[in-house]
This record gives structure tokens, sequence and C-alpha cells, in this order.
């Protein structure tokens, strides 16, 4: 089975919201960051914290990210996170999509590194181990 | 029917973390915040969005809050956050308690004002509605 | 005098890194969007706050923004944020530049629109008062 | 000489801000927790990430804390924290006083732990270091 791509539902919350009663945006990469993780969650069967203990893994830091805010959202909202990944070597790319009643509110493509850390305990680039990959029938 | 308390399911994010891992502090009280509004909209059957239009209402403001830190989470702990309120006049106590695997792990009272602008758009505190006590059960 | 760019010292906290140790990105878009405000109010003498009662102004939300991850910064590294600001008509282009001790570790172009409130009170792009862009001497 | 206190100036941002135009109060959590980091950083001479590494030091999480909100802030306040320490045997007090031209808007008291991690990387309390007190003249 191919999971490459993973739903969610979120509550965009009070605290979220700036004084013009909108989404503040840097909340918008809070809830991309989480499900880039309930994507690998949804496909290896563990949490990230797990991924940590059970994987060659030490994090897989973001390289850059684009966004484009289409419509506001507000308190109150609940929206859809649609994630989709596409493996290199090393490095992933990531797109949410995220919509309110089918319409798309905002869209992000990042790009992040599956990293370890060497021996002085530095963060290095790794490839992405065989078993995560066929995990995601990739 | 008696509406007094709400229970509701929170997963803690690798982004609510510091660099011990655990928790940062000052993101229990956004969850508890939200934790306090999705009481309300258990309770009242809107949403906070929905409370600012439909009702004589504008916010809860916190005047005081204590909070005890018994256990750490991590993230990709899911956590039960049970709440409680109790109303006085124009204020009311709100407990939360926060527990994984039924353990108890934080708790927080709080206490708010309910407000409302005057005429020149100053918040003032105002009596709770006696249509939100009722929906309460109170 | 032209004041298009702006310059501010951030210190990274504690509370901003995760359990790598490390910024947790989305706090460099909490700093970002509050060098852009201080951008404004270098070259305008006035807080956003002060701008919302002075000019013909309901803010400059984010339409979409470009970010690269070039160096990890923890906490306590006292980071230099550079903001450089190009006018359109409705919009402006904004640049930060994130750099500790020197080196280069983020950056990120943002687009933003000027918008004003119309009757309905929905928020609606406006040409930049041109006593704005006096002040920054464009 | 006796460094028991630390005073330092925090802009509130629009960020910080909620759909009230006032202080979301978790940020103020926010403000609360580096204002202890930097108590500590004005008597070691050291910022917090050095203490990791120089000190018999591995954090001092919360145990509780109890906060009361007097006045409002909003965007563009410049708003000053007064922070007092008392230390006990394995842990101490805080307590920090937030005013704005030199009203007071908020104030909290904390209790924290000094830790060090065990062999097994279990978090465990610790007496505060006889260095650490005495830089404090304690």
């Amino acid at each position: 089975m191919t999971t490459l791509t993973n739903s969610r539902q979120v509550r965009i919350e009070w605290g979220d919201c700036d004084p013009a009663g909108i989404i503040f945006y840097p909340r918008y990469f809070e809830i991309f960051d989480a499900s880039t993780a309930h994507l690998f969650e949804a496909a290896l069967g563990i949490t990230k914290f797990r991924m940590f203990k059970d994987l060659d893994f030490d994090g897989f830091p973001l390289v850059r990210t684009h966004a484009r805010f289409i419509q506001p959202t507000r308190f109150g909202d609940d929206v859809t996170v649609e994630t989709r990944i596409t493996f290199g070597r090393t490095s992933f790319e990531i797109e949410h999509k995220l919509s309110r009643d089918g319409e798309l509110c905002a869209e992000c493509e990042e790009k992040r590194v599956w990293v370890v850390r060497d021996a002085q305990g530095q963060l290095k680039s790794h490839p992405v181990p065989a078993a995560v990959r066929e995990k995601f029938g990739a």
C-alpha cells in the first residue's frame, strides 16, 4: 500500500489569531510542522518520539519553505490539512494544502533533510533509510 | 442536562517541547485557554467566534491563574484535559486537569471575568448572561 | 533621508528552541513579522499600534513568504535581523537577513498587502499612502 | 555584590496579541521564562546555553506558577520585567513584576527545581551548586 499523503483536521483557536481577528501566520508553520510529523506517523505507525528511539534518525530539519496565504482563517474554523511527500535521497519535499469547507486557504512547500548525529554530536544529512521509504511505498 | 465539565484529547507536538525534550510550560496555558473555549462550545453549541456575534460578550479575560506541573509530558503524548467550571456573578472559576494514561501531569485553576465593551470601547465586567448559565444547567 | 532598511538585535531564547536544541523554525517567522513592524516604526516614528489610529491602515497581511534556513541558531544566540523594503502600489516586498557574528543563518522574502476595512468591515487592498512612502524616502 | 534581582525591557509585539487586541496571556509566561534565564545570566555572566556546558545543571523546570493579570498590555507597549529570586536548597522561588510606565500590569511567582540527569538520563532534583549561590551573593 502506498501512503504518500495524509489528511488531518485542525481547529484554529483564539490564541492562534492576532488583533485583526485572523490567524497569525507563524501559527500555520506550527500546524504544517506537526502535519509533517503526522504524515510520518501515519506511514510508519510510530510517533516522531519513537522514530528517535527506533530509527537511524535525529530529525528532519527544514532547509527552505515557501507558503502562500490565499484566504484568512479565524478562530473556530475547522480546517483540513492535506500533506504529500516526495522523497529524494537524503532529503524530501513536503506539500501542505490547508482548506476550509473545500476552499484552499493556504499552501506550503517544504524541503527537509534527514539527519543523524555524528560522533561529535553534529547533525549531518543521511540517506532516508530504506525501511522508511518502504513504509511509504516509495 | 448539566454540562459543567468537558473533556478533550490533545496531542503534544514536537514544537511544543523545549531542548530538555519536554513540553515548554507556556504551551500548557495555550492548551488550557483553548480548553476553556471548548467547554463553552460544548455547553452553548456555538464556537467562541459565534459567542461574539450572538451573545452580550466581548471576551472572558484571565484575572489570575495557578498551575502545578507534576509530571512532564513529551512530544507524541496524547493527553486528556478535563475542564470544570464554577460560576460567580460576573466571573467564573475554571479547573483543568491534564493527564496521560490516567496519571495527572498538570493542573490549573483560572479565574476569568465576563466582559463587554462600553460605549468608549473599553472592556468592562458584566454579569454572565442568564441564557449562558442556563445552558450550563447552572 | 531614505530609511529603506532597519536592523535589530534579537536574543534566541530557550523557549524558541525544540528538542534538537535549535530554534523551532516558526519562531523565525515571529521574529520576521516583528522585524517588519519595527522597520515601519523606524521609518514612521510611530508603533504599529499608532499606525491603526493615525493612518488609513488596517494591517499588512502576508500574501506569501519564502524562507531558507542555512545555519541553525540556538538559545543564547544574539542574532541580527536586517530588513529591507521595496514598495509596489498596494503591496510591498520585504527581505529579512538573520545573521550571527556576521554569518547568515536564515533569510526570508515576504510579500504583503496594505489593507483597509471597507464599509462592511472586510479587509481590502489599498494603495500605500503617499505620506507613508515619503517617510521611507520612496 | 548581591545580584538577587534583574530588570529588563520587553516590547509586546503584534503577534503576542489576540483578537481582543491585548496580549494573549501564555505569551506572558514566555516572557517570564526568558526573564528567569536572564536573571541567571546577569548573575553568572554566562547564558543558559553555557550553564548546561559549564555547570552541574540540566535545567530548572517549573513546579508551579501563580500569576495575576491586573492591566492588559497591547502591541507597541514597552514593558519592564523585574525578576527576583529566593533560594531554597534544591529549589528556588522567582517573582516577576511586569509594569508599563510604572504601573504594575502582571505579576507572577514561580517555584523551580534545579535538576541534573542521573545515569539513566532521568531528570532529578539536585542542590543548587554553591558556586551558583555565591554568584548571587546568597
